[in-house]
């Protein structure tokens, strides 16, 4: 069959619930690679940025590779408290070492606050900066239902496409290269 | 690489919730671009068809270009009330015009009503007319569980598919076309 | 437009959402196409496996041929009991013979219980087999958040991407294929 000549893409997906830290501990909130001034912040073994997070996740899904518990989780304590901008560069690098290009990342998240407009597309700079690849980010509301509708936390899904490339691996023209 | 010779996709994710308006305010139940009789419907500054939404907004995802409220937000009142098949016919227009060609949008909504498999093809088509490219729907329930499962509302997921074509802007054969 | 000339991929997402069994009601727990001893199990029409279920969820709806009730609901008694990995490689069939084949698929499930990472490997092969196509699966918790986070269930979401073949309803070469 034809596509057994090309190279194809392979899809992620990732979600990422972070709850907000209690009232009477007050955390600084850091979503989508950008800190918030006076939002009060996610709980969380590293920043609680959700937005990050899923992606991160969404590119270990697309590879097959693990996931943010495998690369990232509490028995790694290099990473705790880690920012998510931290952890999704690193994320990418580890995607590229296991020999996939990173196509694109889209995430969305559900949140009642903050007021994600006007810093949209920095967050997208930021977290594109990160993973050395497109990110996308999103914003929507649950209408009042749910956790996310009661403002107890905030839930973030993204996918991504890879591209299993490994050329360094595959001596000669790479196998699936459309042009070689 | 060979992938700077393709036109590679882009891929997007949008989630969209509205609740069941009181059952003191009868409304009309507008989802998957269909009417449905009889059935209590759905609050929300359009028609509330979160499958439509979803779509819209996995589009937008896609290219980055910000989010249903970005487009039709609070503050573009000549949207209120839309219906869901305007807004996404109108999100694909807006797609095209950025320089993208759409793939296609696959839909999935829960909600342990309306019963969707009877007009499940008619939805799609209605959908896909408006987008003028293959929208699927499917449909699924919670296991009674969250508020969806309670009924108080209906959820949508989808992702979409995007290709970065925008041959107009880049004079000379484009750049990323596999047969120039 | 180049693309007309492309075997492009279509992109599907399925969720799935099963609530574990009363604790007076003592079940199997299967997950991920794999039994996990000492474990509660799930309720459903099927063995309940929510991870298997998504991903046949995400093919169909890639495909534009209905979903998991379409092919596998409750007035299909022939299915009352099966498999998620049954149900996952019957989907896989199903699939082909409409004409598309399997790019990939990826899931992701959310719950506080079991704990994954040991049998990752292990989910992935089995399903992939049961698909005959990459099927990666990942974990998360929703941090005490919702259904989930208090442990009422588990819930899955999973992308696919699929590719209109179809050869053999063309005779001749495949319209579509970039090296026919």
């Amino acid at each position: 069959m034809a596509l057994e000549n090309m190279i194809l893409p392979r899809t992620g997906i990732g979600m990422d619930v972070h709850a907000f830290a209690p009232e009477d501990d007050p955390q600084p909130l850091w979503l989508g690679g950008l800190f918030w001034e006076g939002e009060q912040g996610l709980s969380g073994h590293s920043d609680g940025d959700c937005v990050a997070h899923a992606a991160a996740d969404a590119l270990f899904s697309a590879c097959g590779i693990g996931d943010l518990g495998t690369h990232f989780g509490t028995d790694r304590p290099e990473y705790a408290g880690a920012s998510g901008v931290k952890l999704l560069g690193e994320a990418a690098r580890i995607v590229r070492a296991a020999g996939f290009e990173i196509g694109n990342v889209a995430v969305q998240f559900v949140a009642n606050r903050p007021k994600f407009a006007p810093r949209r597309e920095e967050s997208q700079r930021v977290l594109s900066e990160a993973a050395n690849a497109p990110v996308t980010v999103t914003a929507t509301t649950s209408d009042g239902l749910g956790f996310t509708g009661r403002g107890e936390g905030i839930s973030a899904v993204a996918t991504a496409l890879v591209y299993p490339v490994a050329a360094s691996s595959h001596p000669g023209p790479a196998k699936g290269a459309p042009h070689a």
